[in-house]
């Protein structure tokens, strides 16, 4: 995974955080972010379609990212190994370098409603992307439903771990924590 | 719990099944809905605020007995089994009288963005009901959140086998054998 590219889009998605964090979501406008950025609306448009996508903009590649490595998994692998796989590779991407955005990406959301919902509505697209990728895999349906929802439980419980704890863990331990206390908890 | 009551309520739910898998959600109103059902609007918005109500008027009850469960479960309960009987217990309101509706009410739901959002807004609010009723028997916090979601996991799969499954078995059955097969999973 390529690190986040330095320059405009880096320095807009700074001030969008800054501005969401000062004064809120709802009162924080395009034209506020490109100011703060130094850059035009017209720059912050090149990059971003509006400023909730400043938030999301990541979203696909994550989906894409997690599905190939559910995808690549060998085909011995049970379905819940396979998702296993999928939601650790999440790791690549979530790195020490983009923590900080994440835990404040994070509050932002949890403080507006309307972004919370645009959460959910990614993370159903993921859990219906995982279930497909299963079942392109020879998963039973039920089966398929059951581990993409688990797996996106997981990565979701796994996420809200990372963003609050330490720095120096990385998102991958916390994600193999997380599906060791499952599998107590389940047993 | 006691069954749906007979009478405009029942007549309005049934109308309104009926308009949506006719001719869609988004082109049925109120006034279609009354007209079908032999009543005025008037009673219509004496049982329900508007037509998406028609749908999710149930969620509440069904978020307050699952968590009444939940919480009346034995202190020696594990998170998982107060969970576990948290979901069990929609059965209770999901009982053989509302599984027609139910199945239908599924398949408008599956047709319908802006349903299927407000859908997961429902489910968000249950995860998060039911992680603050195991926050206060005393779980550790992301325990809580794991098995919270794990249950809703649980409960959204069960619920979709339930109503594409065979009319005879309960919901309750459905949901043990999805425990089941987690336990297999996650093992």
């Amino acid at each position: 995974m390529a690190r986040w590219e330095p320059g405009a889009a880096g320095r807009l998605r700074e001030a969008a955080m800054e501005l969401y964090a000062e004064r809120g979501y709802d009162s924080t406008t395009v034209a506020d972010i490109a100011d703060r950025a130094g850059v035009t609306a017209r720059t912050f448009f090149r990059h971003f379609a509006d400023k909730r996508e400043v938030l999301f903009a990541g979203s696909e590649e994550l989906l894409n990212h997690m599905v190939a490595a559910l995808t690549a998994a060998p085909a011995s692998a049970t379905p819940m190994e396979a998702v296993t796989a999928a939601v650790v590779s999440a790791g690549d991407i979530f790195d020490a370098s983009r923590r900080d955005f994440s835990r404040r990406r994070y509050a932002v959301i949890a403080a507006t409603p309307e972004l919370q919902e645009r959460e959910l509505i990614k993370m159903a697209s993921m859990t219906a992307a995982f279930t497909e990728a299963l079942r392109n895999r020879g998963a039973a349906p039920d089966v398929a439903a059951l581990a993409a929802e688990t797996g996106i439980a997981v990565f979701r419980v796994s996420f809200e771990r990372w963003v609050a704890g330490p720095a120096d863990v990385p998102i991958a331990d916390v994600i193999r924590s997380t599906l060791a206390t499952l599998a107590g908890l389940t047993a």
